[in-house]
């Protein structure tokens, strides 16, 4: 959608939902023309510090830009250039691991990166190990070593497209809770991630429960939720 | 299908599943003949004191009673006889509420039932609140008020059929972690849970994961991984 | 499509469906080239003042505007020009509000605008409330209360996407009829709109009817109906 | 599922829906095991003289006439015997007919019945118009002058299964709002009800909301709160 | 995609099967690189006159340009340049009409130009009736009064998109045989032709038959097959 | 649906629908109760000497056998007592064979036989050629050069379930057309016809229409309008 | 479908399909009601010894077993009678082992019953491993070591429900080829192997083919004929 | 995705799948970034002397070309340039046709390339039959004579879209184990090759395996493993 002149759209942004939350309004990119998403980040800004923006497409990368050029605000990007956060900088949190990232293959990062880079706005540690998929299936053995005795972490995110096997697979290997994110990753049949979300919800092995296919930035809140119940 | 002369069925249980999981092999009950069935359960009995079956249908009640009978074991059906214990006796946990369990209208009911009673197997205890759908929104505003007084509940589980309305809108007013879990009532077009499931998915509301429709097993299972993360 | 010389083109415009239905004719812009569109705008304008055409798209919005200026004729687009009026100059309608407008979030606002649009194209007014979906779910009390207290409100059209609880929850704190306006909003699993269709159409609040998923305009001219009933 | 005994469940009625929505809480059937059924009607009746059932099957008919010969209870089954009132004995309503039932066939009468009933129970008056689908297209012409000479027809509600045209044929005649509602008939792919349902979303003729596949008691519930506008 | 250089390619071209089935191997464009499409055309002409092209698109319009630019060969197109024949120019035929072809909106023409194109490249003529969908329904009367007036009228085509309804709605009011031919005009739920054709296959007035969405090839190759009958 | 009694059952027959289309109403038996089944057969025979009823199930065979006994009227039913004639004795026509009927497997025979049953109510000769599927591809070669030294066969009707493969190849190899019917056979995804209906649509052989799945009687009435054709 | 007097079904038995094939035409026992399927072992038996029979229900095995008793013939159901042998008495075949059968559960092991039977009617051999799936994934290492070790095993065939995660794990774990049968096992979203069945095309691991859900006979049918690559 | 700065992205490659499974890692390519892509290649080469990356499209054709160029690594595409090696330079393989590739048409030639440059990848050889589906299907008779006389032949993989019917017509008349490839060509309902994918599940003639749609490579592999029984 073209960039059009609605000057009176009124975003009506909610302070509040921090307090009942614990997670204050972020702001879903995709769906919005480029003026939407400018006035919904400033109306953000005006009651907090700084703001999450997810699933950021085509011109909207540098409508951010512009925007913050404009305010002098600071502006963290994720790797791939889908998540940003305005007003505040992010740096990876080395010090506390609280969940560990696992995903099946190179192409499923993209997530990984979105997970992670939320994570670390919300104030929580992560570590993170990347193509152990279970076509090379001896890989994810020492991942696993390594989680088990690395006390604080929490609970398991796994992100895998196409047939999503590695969730059951480590699920059966952990005490932990898992969490599954099915990517988009896939074609034909069952591709864009639908078998990866199905064999989630379908795992043989007990204690995994999912988000949404692609959505990273639902499983970062949801770990947040319960990493929150330590403090 | 029929009893079948069958008597060479070797059922590999995995006695260690327990050690590594945290959650010994539980039997699904549905698709097996009641021969597998009741092989399966003396299986597991070699080395556990207890096993948990679910979804029991059919005359699989009454192999299940004549097994117990023949071998003098305890059995405890859950509320809906769709659960039971063979080898222990399973009592409402009330010293503990862990989780609370919430439903969206009477019609859930099996499922809150089915949750409660795999919760208290395993050793977790939970508190509940039926038919408090958005229908009748005011309805939920005193079991939250209770839920966010009452220290040792730790998550929210959540059972909805038909739109699923309740888990965005409970989601919205708590900091606790909320699982979904869709039920298979509702009719028509979205029915047998299919809006309910997506409406968790597609949740405006982050912070909600969700399990597959009507199974209420892998939602106490994911609650068990994350309360013993508190033992 | 490109433009093609396809000039034997006979558009059989419906001059009479206004006396029919109160609704005259109007056209879908999308799926016609701008050959055939712009004949329809000169067909239905050979009985009539003007003509409403609805998801225009890409080069229509030009097309449009090279027949206006070539003929001298009055243009109005909506907000996000997906909608115009061809013959007439449209304004808001203030003296009237026949009908409450509710949005979920600013990324259903291009529908929100479209069925103003249409309203005010057949004559009807309205007042909306946008971005007060269930995430901030105390955001739609004042809502409710303003169009309670405001008589001529004769019904309510909700515009949600992604898991539209907001028709049910709305539906349950009113006795005006609702409308539900699934938009398209939402990815993934249930993504584009069809959740909330079938959240309006799987509804525990009794009440609810629904048009198509991003259809403003089928809403507006059941409106249109509706109102009409008061004349 | 057979009669368990559970006694201890507590069904959550909502005393206050009729305040907030024009129409009280009423029961769903299907969905509910005998001991459920009866306990919420016996609630219900805590706080109203009469409650309605909506999609009764199998035992619950026995359950519901045990019920109220048990405590001497008026009750009306619709002519299907689908849908009850217990505690008041429901008329046809001939002095007012502020609704016009159209039926596409003798199949869908199921639905005619269930709407009529539940419109009845809400104090609405209905004519209808039976079996006069686009097959025999003439057969309609008479039925629309009929509704379109009977001044407090306010809207129609239109019956149809199978491939569901009866609901734009009808909409392009007359300026009434128009309720569509699916039923089931109807087999092969796109049958139950599911291309009448999609016929209705994809009308060419504009004015036509729809409920889901066979809900009766949604189109009475939308058509009460309609006709409630005029009171 | 691009085009490659794999000089190598043999089509094996059928050039029997005008005698086995009295219609001449025909070449889908779309499926098809240029190189591959031009090959093909080079293998019909090899035991033929002439060959149709269907479902052009891109730049393969001037890929079959250049070809006869080099070739010296006659190139027809029909009007919105998606079908054509190389080596012979089809023209209108007049004299004779053996097949009705009627069309419910503007936005369907596509269909029954392709479809009148394919006729006339059979030797069958047609007669059309654009635009007479049941949005405004009295608009078809004086159609089918002309066709059943016009003798050797053997079949009527009916192209439509949306809800269909004007395949029950036609094939209600004659004797002669419908094809029913669904186009792709529509959105949201059940858009794209889906509706269209489910309606054609649940269509409750009989001796309606349908091809695949957008196949008018398919459709005129049929009424093709039905014509040839007669000679 | 248990018999009930609602004796003010008004059916709407249609009986001129004979003299628009060729074709009388009949009645589709499965979605009606036996009271209303047996209404509609008494209210189409107050017009003709005979009715057609198919998709008869259940206990609707002896409601028709009683309703015939009391009122001494001719009955007739297929092989397989799913369509029945009412009102006329019905008899293989032997001296005309206008029409083709293939079956690819013996399974696929319940079609076969209510569609030759339905061909004779509407006069229409058939002949028939059973079990000849493409696992035996050698099979239906004979039966080809039957049909095509056959003068009055004027078009083939193909019944086949699982992957309908054999409706491009009898269209690869005959001048007549082609009418598919998918059958419900076949199990697992694509199954219960959906695949033969899809290979119906997708053919690669033109010249191929299709009707809805186990839609015997609509094969019948399309070839009946198409037989007229020669009269 | 109850049994009807039709004395007239001629089953076209492919005699030489053994011929073509190597495998010679099995019977389908679902679809056919008595009469035909006890005709279509007749047939088959013209001109072979014995005739297999698969996916037999209700009240098939007693018309067969009256079949065989009447003519006096060998007959032997597979461990869950839904296959039978008419003619040959069949015997587990030991000294033998061309192919190794997996499943993933005890619930799948009406698959490898199936599949093993037929097997051992087409005179291959195998050997089984069940319950081993990924849920204890450890159980699976000795299997495959131990068909490594068996030099005449050729191929896999994996049976799984659910999500099919084992289809890809033993895949990345072997050399040999590996063929995927999904089972009906599993219940919600995804369930009756449509999961599994999706898995299989989706592997992560290349080197895996699949039959149909429950299509164990195609399975076997399918290893036979690479068997027979060997002799 | 446009290229982003990530370059601490480290790829996991499992540079002992070779040995597992017989089929070294292979890349694909589709989901990656350049960097990922790049990174992906170059990690594989340090354990091995060349790489297969499958489903290459846009600028990773260049990207990979400039890799190439920078560290002299020989590089080969397949005619289609969708499959690249890297690292070797292939060439037919003429001397050993131990598999023949049989296409339904020349539309489906993208997929005879891809599996047949991934055949010689992994030192089989190959003979192709190009366009010889069942809409003439006189021709594929000399194909079957050619691969049955050719002795190396051990398998039949054949590509096919739309309908799909070339697998079960092909499977009827050859001994040799077939595996079916769905291509995505045709359209409409049923399109994108999921009619020719369901078609292969359906077959009526059995021994036939599939893989996703698509899905060459995964075929060549499993045709890989199959050959290698014979090493």
């Amino acid at each position: 959608m073209t960039e059009k002149k609605h000057n009176d759209i009124i975003v009506n942004h909610d302070h509040k939902r921090g307090d009942y939350t614990g997670i204050p309004e972020c702001i879903l990119g995709e769906p919005k023309d480029n003026y939407q998403l400018t006035q919904a980040i400033q109306q953000a800004l005006k009651s907090r510090e700084s703001v999450l923006v997810t699933r950021i497409q085509g011109s909207q990368i540098s409508a951010i830009q512009d925007l913050v050029s404009k305010h002098g605000l600071p502006l963290t990007f994720d790797k791939y250039e889908r998540t940003a956060v305005i007003g505040r900088q992010i740096e990876k949190i080395n010090r506390s691991t609280s969940c560990a990232l696992i995903s099946a293959g190179t192409s499923d990062d993209y997530l990984i990166e979105e997970i992670g880079f939320c994570l670390n706005y919300f104030d929580v540690g992560y570590v993170k190990y990347s193509d152990i998929g279970v076509a090379g299936i001896h890989r994810h053995k020492s991942a696993l070593n390594d989680i088990h005795n690395n006390d604080p972490v929490r609970c398991i995110i796994i992100v895998a497209g196409q047939e999503g096997a590695l969730f059951p697979v480590i699920a059966a290997q952990t005490k932990l809770p898992v969490i599954a994110v099915p990517s988009s990753v896939g074609y034909g049949f069952g591709g864009k991630g639908i078998t990866a979300l199905q064999s989630a919800l379908q795992s043989c092995s007990p204690g995994v429960t999912v988000v949404n296919i692609d959505n990273g930035f639902g499983a970062a809140a949801f770990v947040k939720k319960l990493i929150n119940l330590f403090d």
